[in-house]
């Protein structure tokens, strides 16, 4: 298995859906900085499971505690080890169908992988994971903010929903949409629960104040390297950078260049590969969740069929609470670009 | 920079666009296995700038020659190096743009980030290096011949065309479009040719014969890694994986099993990450070549505003000639999942 | 900073001498193996500090406990958390020297380099880290040992102190010297402390039961990769492979061959970085305990000069207890090597 | 097999001892440098067989060539390519050993590894490869200089023969000795030769100008990352940090220090795996070259017993012309480690 992510802060998760505890590991952050579990645990409780129809039952507190590489609040260097304690860990929901392959799910493939897996709640296959990289990349984002680079996101579709954007300060701060959409949106996910549905949900994320020459050519490209890291987020299908080229040629394309700047931003940011000092726009999809409470056909661990449904709690469109781990991400690849484009300056 | 790509076995590329040679280094393939420039050779010339008013008029013949690695046409485990020579790399046709920043190219970024360039054909960030991907990958798409793994593509969009594939015998072996399409596209792109202009294009890949286990959880999930090979080829802005979400609800999502397998494929092979034998299905799309002979915005590297149009040699399309490029980088990192399998069996 | 080790079976380590925890991440080892806290007890308890002269009177348990990746005593290949409480953690004996630098010791380039540091018993520079490679490296031992690959070690030299080897079978368990030198050691050891000093121990390692063709040519060759690996354990300052070739000539260097396989193991089991079959021999060379409780002279962090001793409980010669961190880094080594020779076979 | 060494500047070597040509690639040194042949030259001709009587015959021209990354001679951050022809790779001398198993060399490991093998002169396993080492160090190396950090070494011993060092301008220039003892070695090195054989070198080597902060704690340590490159030399069996510690206690190895600075070196420049800002001081020991004109047993390719002389040009003492090596090992890994220290500044 592979439980790191970064080139130069390298994070390592640990941890299992309904274990003890989950966490992180971050090696090779700044020194000599403050870091106070507050900062952490604000994001974490953007993420957590709240108690909305919107989203899983499941009660977490997400309390994170910092164990390491913090003396007297300041970093020292050292790895940096933040634990998070499971406490609704009860596998009471998903015993009845520890034996059942859910369809849709990593089941089957962790089995097949694996030969043996951890079947409460999906282990590590579960989205708790991302618990991880939301308390980590907390750290990454809040540094960013400090050199003014600032990442925002809202939600752009909620399966056939189309949520208009205006302004930025219409996006709910919890809930990613714009305030005027909030009622019909309560009422279509409303309908996709009560017909045991799941819908999938389309995020844009726009990210300003990144200074050109971040990104390597050729490998590691800008594109290459966010996908990465985009596209291993649980559901995660489809990534897209810049402006939807569909039905486009390319007199839009190619941005125009006056002595002030740039003249439009149709490559969303990047050029070659590299940043080229401008908003940086990606568009990302997630797919339905895979657990609701239709009974469809598997098979068991003995490869006899069977009809299975979840009783867990579940959300209707897992994108909903899907942009703290995106950022997370998002902030954790811009901190290595920029601690790499130091060795170059 | 960086221009290695691979885990286990790596690629090292290098050359510009209108240097001397361009190449590759790969090491870590297996030894005592027959190889042949021929091998190579016969990818290349699928990819090689034809003289079809589709594709650049560059006359190059690209031809590979093995210089080490291999001894009596046998691979003895050493690296391996390919190299091509540059033919037509008069460089003619760029002077008169040396000095100006192409819009919708690399020029600006390159320059900015390594406050020197070779402006000669975009240099290093020119198409031409994907030709020591598609002379690399040949090797490994030999390999996963012999083991039974099939990936084939076809053209679904030029720009606004639709391009409907029926069966792969319909494929044109060259074109990878359908075969009864073939007067309508070349209609359709003499139109863009005229007016100066480019399209995108989106194309789809399927490979089939991938056993389950393939691919690692969490922060090496085949989407993940995938994306990271494909997104790093020129001008493709976007991947997708699996079907169509788009106005779909959860049902459709969840490939129920029976006894005798996956009753569908909507999840395009991949579940948690991990293949699950089942045919992956990926969709990719490219930008409109950004050179175009339209004049154009721009400013000189004195920073003074120009009209700026490109005289040289280029493709009305640059996703035409890219399935080469995206068969390569998919082998090569099938290989490499491949070989990382062999360790946990 | 940078905390892992490890090719294919990544390790990863965290905490400080006298923090609340110290522990190890565990990423990439097989899944479906049983795996018992009592298997890395075992080999804790071998490196603990014990009560007699020798050793550190710092009273830990070092008791591990193993948080995730094992689920009912099985590995689901999963990142497996170790985690080890700091008992002894009073900081009294340190804090007289919480603003000296110790000569010898890393205290003034850590804080050169990190602009900070947990002065408390060395922070992450004690060698109360290498706890969590013992702990991580018991696991790998045990699986070597399944396989037929018996590392084994004893003490050639302490000080000026020459201790013969005779028989494996008479090498102290815990002492790993022979065990009719026992007294003589004590003697020589106690003048070393009476008179408030420390010394160097040299230690030879033996492994049996390797194959051929470990390790591999160029850059990654055995005795690259394993000093690489020996070498970062405190206090190691030079590390030997095969024979003593000093005042010798070619004649002995070359091992020759017979029918039934090498007549003379002089290259200690390497053959051009691989290994050959035969046992692999290397000798490893410790400096002596820096902290001692002479007075001597250094400076503060006010880069005023003081008079400065180690009030701490120490060993009078580190290389005592460090024979189980030899053998755990060598037996992640060896693993990792076997795990990437899985990959060409 | 594995041939690139390197954490930010990545250099790939390829080529066989008497294949066509050899060569490197150079990936991630900065942009819009100068870069001559010549800087590469010079270094290259100090490593050059040459044709006194201490060296092997073999007539190589070692004439290097840039063919890519460099543009009107100055770094564009792209790959660079340095190749070298093979002129004197007639393999007459070695058609007779090309069955034989050759013992001290890696014939044996190569054949049972790779089930096949370049017989020529030991193919890949050469020390040939070396060459390409030294191509690309003398790039790091020259610009270490202009940065103030010297890096230089004396031969200390040749086999029995010790040679004493007084100033660095005693130091022969290609011969790396004391000037005063050349004759002495003339004569010692003879009676080698004459006897079939051939003898041992300890190396010391000195780097004046490191700043403090170099190296990182724990895996990356200096001594083991140093000692992962020396010791993937070809017959470097091992390396010594700092003073001599045999035979001396603790009060020698505590460097005291004043305002003024550090008392004394016996660390070697480096506390806790960090340079201190002192010298830093190394001692490297080859073993004797394995290839000599005696008759010694060993068996063929077909494991049937033969008495084998090697007829070939080779050195009596394969340290003599390894400093070359050593130095752009060393330049190579500190560049790197400058590089790094930048991200944290």
């Amino acid at each position: 298995m592979n439980n790191t992510y970064g080139e130069i802060i390298k994070i390592t998760t640990f941890g299992e859906s309904h274990g003890l505890i989950i966490g992180a590991i971050i090696d090779g952050y700044l020194s000599n900085k403050y870091l106070f579990e507050n900062t952490i645990q604000k994001k974490l409780n953007l993420r957590k499971p709240f108690t909305s129809f919107f989203s899983t039952q499941r009660k977490e507190l997400d309390k994170v505690k910092i164990f390491t590489g913090v003396f007297n609040y300041i970093t020292t260097g050292s790895p940096i080890l933040l634990l998070i304690k499971n406490h609704d860990n009860k596998s009471l929901d998903y015993n009845n169908i520890s034996k059942n392959f859910r369809p849709g799910h990593a089941d089957i493939t962790y089995q097949l992988k694996y030969n043996y897996r951890d079947f409460r709640g999906g282990g590590r296959s579960s989205a708790r994971e991302t618990t991880c990289r939301v308390a980590s990349g907390a750290i990454f984002n809040n540094y960013l903010l400090s050199k003014g680079i600032l990442i925002r996101s809202y939600i752009k579709k909620i399966g056939n929903l189309k949520i208009n954007f205006f302004y930025w300060k219409n996006i709910l701060n919890r809930f990613f949409i714009n305030i005027f959409y909030l009622k019909e949106l309560k009422e279509y996910l409303n309908n996709i629960k009560n017909t045991s549905n799941s819908v999938s949900a389309e995020i844009v994320t726009i990210i300003n104040g990144l200074k050109f020459g971040l990104g390597d050519p050729i490998y590691k490209k800008i594109e290459s390297l966010f996908s990465n890291y985009i596209l291993s987020i649980n559901a995660v299908k489809s990534i897209f950078f810049g402006i939807n080229l569909k039905n486009k040629n390319s007199y839009f394309i190619k941005d125009e260049i006056s002595k002030f700047g740039f003249l439009s931003n149709n490559n969303g940011g990047i050029l070659g590969g590299i940043s080229n000092g401008q908003p940086l726009i990606i568009k990302i999809l997630f797919k339905p969740t895979s657990s609701t409470s239709k009974n469809i056909r598997t098979i068991n661990d003995n490869f006899k069929e069977v009809l299975s449904k979840t009783y867990g709690r579940h959300d209707p469109c897992v994108g909903l609470r899907a942009i703290p781990i995106i950022e997370s991400m998002l902030s954790t690849i811009i901190i290595n670009k920029i601690f790499i484009k130091k060795i170059y300056e």
